[in-house]
């Protein structure tokens, strides 16, 4: 449990990954603060090095290994941000990576996993058959199995964006994170709650993935499986790391609809002029639904990231 | 001909709107920079207000007017950025603005107008319509007639962005805008040749509108009519003003394929998570096609502006 993130973890997390990362700007925007009656600040992780905060953790992680483990690589079962963000912190270090997919992942995952030298090691679809080709992959190599979210050194790497975020921007009541496995969330609540006790953390959740709102009210983890939902980075449930830290951490979690979360997406394209992924909006859906609840509030908002299939958008039939 | 604009009127512009407007950003994109082994500066004009740099100009517009013609209001004939521009300027010193719109105007081109207060005065979708509509407009209301680009005053309000873009970014090869009616163009000429006499001002140009292109080699005004292009902001020809000062300033200008905007518009959004519109692409459009000319330069670009129907892109079918 020495290992288990505070305050003091995350700004260590913050110099050591400092000179691979970019401090990314916080931008705000006149007209969302009028529609929203509030006052938002966008910490902009979707111009963070591969589009997405999750650079962030795994870069921390990779950082943390001993030269011994770092020589045999490093291996994961995400197919989504996760492994190409591993894949890039990887290379960093001049390791090798190993990245777990199911053969019928978008093309587009594939090559950034690809892009960034990493190896793919390809299962079926299912659960299952991720889990054990994982194990095979790290039985074979010896590679570190670097979980999406439930590690504590990804979780301190998470956390180093609110850091940022509470340096630049003082006197904040609410901090709001999208919710899907909770690195970032978990992260971000010991930051802040370290760091400005009085700014209450948020956190939004897709209505359709709905399991970390659910386990928070229940005070027990209560995952959800094969949830479908546009916000494809929030699909995962809390982690048995995560959870503790968000129950004892979080004020809030509100869920948010599908239309919400394609709604408030279009809002962040069209009026900032930046492109993020359904995810990344699913705050600024719940702000828009729930306007008495942040009414005149200072928000920061952390934009997650910017990694979207340009060929399918959700508001083009 | 005393009114032309010299880098001292563009100074005195910048200081006369820097109230109202933002001071855009300057980007780089490492994988840009990769993919076309040159060092690019994107100045962000798609972050400027009312989402493009047409409001540098309509602004130093209807700032230079007198209180007693900025009484009886301003009009214009442009559908497009120039119009939400004007009509944003006009309600910033509170007056009046008449925008001349053909009836099949995109609804959200008028909601841009409408929304910032300019009344519209719709006329058939002809260039007579719109001009014998736009002259019973100022006859009727005294309104004072703003020229989307033929116009001195446009003119050095337009020469402001590429005055901030060597402010902060020196010791530049080359400085590239799109170019359609050339208002941007002979600005951003006006300010270079005086502040970075080494640097080149270079146009790019849709092929499929390459009035500028044509008139530039043959030393006369050569105008093409409804030219049919992606890049809506340039189907415009050069006018009347803005010729001889893009004649006498300008090093060069390429002619770009719809397939090569269109391909350079996706790897802004993709790589720089930003929002451009296809007028804005079209620079880094002649870069990727004309790799001898540009390697190893430093270039800045100005990414005209931001303003593109979420409804239809051009990759998606």
């Amino acid at each position: 449990m020495t290992d288990e993130p505070t305050i003091d973890k995350i700004r260590e997390a913050s110099r050591r990954i400092s000179p691979y990362i970019h401090r990314t700007p916080v931008l705000t925007c006149h007209a969302l603060n009028k529609i929203t009656e509030a006052e938002i600040f966008f910490k902009c992780e979707n111009f963070q090095k591969a589009g997405v905060f999750k650079i962030r953790g795994a870069t921390n992680a990779v950082l943390n290994l001993c030269s011994e483990e770092a020589s045999r690589g490093v291996a994961t079962h995400s197919s989504g941000n996760h492994g190409a963000a591993l894949a890039l912190a990887a290379r960093w270090i001049g390791t090798k990576a190993y990245v777990v997919m199911p053969e019928n992942a978008p093309k587009i995952k594939k090559d950034a996993v690809v892009g960034y030298g990493a190896e793919i090691v390809f299962c079926e679809p299912t659960l299952r058959s991720r889990e054990t080709t994982l194990a095979e992959v790290v039985d074979r190599t010896g590679a570190f199995f670097i979980h999406p979210y439930d590690n504590y050194k990804v979780i301190a790497g998470q956390g180093t964006a609110a850091l940022e975020l509470c340096e630049d921007i003082n006197a904040l009541d609410i901090v709001m994170t999208p919710v899907g496995g909770g690195g970032l969330l978990s992260g971000t609540a010991i930051a802040v709650s370290a760091i400005s006790p009085d700014t209450l953390v948020v956190a939004a959740e897709p209505e359709r993935a709905d399991d970390a709102y659910r386990s928070f009210y229940a005070r027990k983890l209560i995952p959800v499986e094969n949830p479908d939902t546009i916000a494809d980075g929030l699909r995962t449930s809390l982690g048995s790391l995560t959870f503790p830290i968000i129950r004892d951490h979080v004020s809030d979690i509100v869920t948010v609809s599908e239309e919400a979360i394609i709604a408030a997406m279009r809002y962040i394209w069209e009026r900032m002029k930046i492109v993020v992924e359904p995810s990344a909006a699913v705050p600024l859906g719940a702000v828009l639904t729930n306007r008495g609840k942040f009414l005149g509030k200072r928000i920061g908002i952390i934009l997650s990231g910017g990694n979207v299939d340009l060929d399918s958008l959700p508001w083009v039939r």
